[in-house]
């Protein structure tokens, strides 16, 4: 019964075999092999667009190096309270971008909305050099919460973030399944909808180590490879890094794993909510479900064995009785089930 | 009419003379000099306390070099919600500190309480290297509402910051007027409450340039030295400069010319509190009234000529109607009737 | 013929099989698993003492992390004027220790002397706060030219160190290398020596990605993990990398895997110092050769499919004619020949 | 007898005057008030072009926030191996720029020449991540050696500098020597020679704290700015410190207190080119002059009462035997005198 995290997971055995049959003599390193620029095409395929890319070794990396080419020091990132950039990556961002701030901005369950980003911009409109001046508006998709914005949603924020001269960077660790939720494209809820910068993610849907930075504006292709070194993150075997791509994009790996995430999760959220002292705080879009449950409850069930973690974060109003249980394409019916007994 | 801010104030005359006194001849630079030295002793005998002192051009430098002293870039400083250091630097203690995050708590007009400190806490406790580690709590005093702390009320705060293993810092750009509300000693109010470092400004009060930064912790005094240089803060004719605290100090004049400020401040709070349409948002207790006020009497006063500002912040629950009126030891008789007359 | 770099290389068949096999269900993420814990057992046994160890994505990473440990920003590394860390990582140092100056010392093919690094250090000593305090002094070992420092040699080193109040750390991006190369311990060449931190890289010797941060001083163990999550260099799927040393280290794979490379640059070498218009510039001791060679030669044994770096450094006395041909495990006995032949 | 430095002296009586003139009621702070307005104006006058300005509290922190302007953290700052900004400041360029390296080019007697440019940026050329970027030839007006560019020699560095995409940075520390000793007007020695930013400093020729960034390209200027305030550099009460500039420039007081300081410098030349054992290493233009002197008679020159500094820097050809004479406006005959008799 273990629904701490998806990136508890294991490798995809299609994405293992990838890795294995990119071994075989040398190749030349730190991405400059055939193997990456085939993957580089194959991005602008599910992309619909050419992009610069960076590969990179964690999402919390991804995110710092596409900040960092948003803003300068002086600026700062306008993102949801609970967001990942702010709340959970030990000040990531402020170490890559020199130290621009993070500002919080409201939203029920993660998400942000063209009011919640007026009311913070509040204090720095008109601009004025006693503050930092905001230059990135960061969404998650999904959220950090399952939501799952649509590609008006986001076109709606970037208009916001227009109007007070800010580009916008998506936080997509969990992309694929709100790809899979949504039902639109990879570029509709990118660049069509106004992001500039995409942290992708596929670590937690299945790969070994696969996060890439997408810049859409090809402009920014030297700094982005002069900031990935700079920080240490060029892997010099990066065709082995490369090789998972085409295995999990090939085929719609991608999407059927996300999928079978998802579906676990919805079948874990009946089970919540048909249970009586508990509350599933906000429909799961993704394979991410957030259930007010009290302590004794919370305590049962692990003394049966589940896992799964609390839920705290700043001006908490469930009163430390959040609980998050995520999913995974390994999760199977019989934790499920066994969850189900549990309670 | 002009109740803008107590740094448009000019320099006290018996300031400007000791820095012309300061001039003939060559003395060595950067802090080096005789003056200087008497300076340091002069310190001690104010604070009852031998500390590491740098002196620097800004209060906003003082913070930062403050902070940096006592937080690692990984760190945090826990702060009010509308302290100077978080809202109206421009990112300067992240820019000293390599990025250290700067976190609000919540407290009425400007002061953090033990409750509102462990409230903003909570997501960091038990620390966990996902998120940045507090290491610091900062105070100012007087706040940015006007209000001061007492000397228990610091160490309460103190004994807070202790069970979370973090040090104290006091951002002192209006402490003569703290000193001279509360009736408490310099000591009083900093290192017997548990301050680590205060940043001790005298500018708003009547100086050209003098700020410092009192270290309590003389072991710090070779950090101090090496960060300060590196900022570029160290002035070459600190001579000049440090003229300026034998004055200051001497006679006692920071604490008279505090308390005309603090007089006037008094004067104008009775008169907003006598006008039906103005409400005192806080009674003030140094030389700073926050007055809510309709926008239209607000452009009625300016229009008859009086000057002050607005006081917007994060999470302002005045819907903008927030006005801030600050006084000076040079605000005159006149000045504060023409208000009274244009009301 | 392809002696470009050993990290053109492949994953050794046994390590490539041990990632396989660390897969099939859930595992806590960030290192927290069993597989990862016996590796840091397994480290203590390797290094005959109990380690603060971070896992990191890259050797620039991990030099970056174990400098920001060592030096505030303030300091600066001491390091041979060829060294990786000044010359090859893009600025990482200064990235990961807030600016912290690289500084160049002498020393004949990459070894850096006492007589080096005080001459160095000349500038600073006594310290003064208009210059930076320097505060670590960085090996390579083994050096980016081939050469390897004996225990001895490294203590000498340390005792200069010392006297300059300078910690001492260790490139080991080579360091299977250098131990196979001198037949002293990891122990001897690292803590019983006087070094306080190791890059411990096995990418270049045949693993996937298997950096590591040896920090000897435990009581720095905490910095070490806020550090490295700041930067994002946390893989969540750590047990996959962890799973590489057992492979690497059980059995001595890591030395006979240097040992073959050794071997194999031996052969080179030989082919050179054969030939008449080529001078080896220094015995190679590990995988590393230096040539000094005419252009027209290393255009016509490019032109006949040899590759290899030209090796260009600040100060050249070679007139742009050094070359650098390195070997690896896989480097076969055809390659060997063939560049004979092509000679 | 003291020789030491430029900046151990006063205030000139026409500056100290223009400061108390400044006092007077209020004023907008921040360099709002109309005093710096016309100050802003006056530059333009004494440059010949608009610029956009930035008032600071010391040299350092001026070519600190120039250069932070002018580079990326990945790239760096190429300027002669005795550069003030490379040896003196403590790292500050780093710590404003965020961590892009200075690196050392070679010129006699701190002079760059086309030739020691392009020596420094071999192993930069052509560019690649692994290796920093140059973005910035920084030249000192009148160098450290006391000698002076010519405006012709200045525009071949720019030639340089535009043949690897980097700008033009000047550090003019003691550019009022450099515009007395060459006859070129400031902005034949600057923009017109291909300068971009000017640091121009007046606190060393009389003044008591007045740096200026002086920025050519106006496009600049909203960055500027905002590094300042988050640097903590804005002076609240600018118009003090604005005030010495219409004095410093007016009547050309600069100029002739230039000059003044190089007269004396030369009488001193002249004693020391008289003497047996003691050697002018080098015309002096500005006011600094540089002597090898063995240390006996160094140490009974000091024991008749003259002051002085050793020279020291790095890979020093001079054997520890350089000494560095500093005049100033406020050298009198009779100091020279007694320098004679001493000698």
């Amino acid at each position: 019964m273990l629904f701490t995290s998806d990136n508890w997971g294991g490798v995809h055995p299609e994405i293992m075999a990838a890795i294995a049959a990119a071994d075989g003599g040398f190749a030349p390193a730190y991405g400059n092999d055939e193997l990456t620029d085939r993957v580089r095409k194959l991005f602008a395929e599910i992309f619909e667009k050419e992009a610069a890319l960076a590969f990179v070794p964690t999402g919390s990396a991804a995110n710092g190096i596409a900040l960092s080419l948003l803003t300068q020091p002086f600026g700062a990132t306008i993102c949801h309270e609970h967001a990942h950039i702010l709340i959970d990556e030990c000040g990531a961002p402020e170490f890559y971008t020199g130290g621009a701030k993070v500002i919080p901005a409201a939203g029920a369950f993660g998400k942000l909305t063209p009011e919640s980003v007026r009311e913070a911009m509040a204090p720095y409109d008109p601009p004025m050099a006693h503050r930092v001046k905001p230059s990135v508006l960061s969404l998650t998709q999904a959220t950090e919460w399952g939501t799952v914005y649509t590609s008006v949603e986001i076109r709606a924020l970037r208009d916001v973030a227009d109007q007070y001269g800010m580009k916008m960077h998506m936080d997509g660790a969990r992309f694929a399944g709100a790809v899979n939720a949504s039902g639109a494209t990879p570029a509709e809820l990118t660049w069509k909808a106004g992001v500039d910068i995409l942290s992708l993610g596929a670590t937690k849907n299945g790969c070994l180590q696969a996060e890439a930075v997408v810049v859409f504006d090809t402009g920014l292709a030297e700094e982005l490879t002069y900031r990935c070194k700079r920080a240490g993150l060029g892997t010099s075997k990066q065709r082995f890094f490369s090789a998972q791509w085409p295995a999990y994009f090939g085929g719609g790996l991608w999407l059927s794993l996300a999928e079978e995430a998802r579906a676990k999760c919805a079948e874990v959220a009946d089970i919540f909510a048909a249970t009586d002292d508990c509350e599933v705080l906000v429909e799961p879009q993704i394979n991410e479900l957030f259930v007010r449950m009290p302590h004794d409850r919370a305590k049962s069930l692990r003394d049966a064995g589940a896992e799964f973690y609390d839920w705290v974060q700043p001006g908490d109003p469930y009163a430390g009785e959040a609980r998050r249980f995520v999913t995974s394409w390994e999760t199977t019916g019989e934790q499920v089930e066994a969850l189900k007994r549990a309670l």
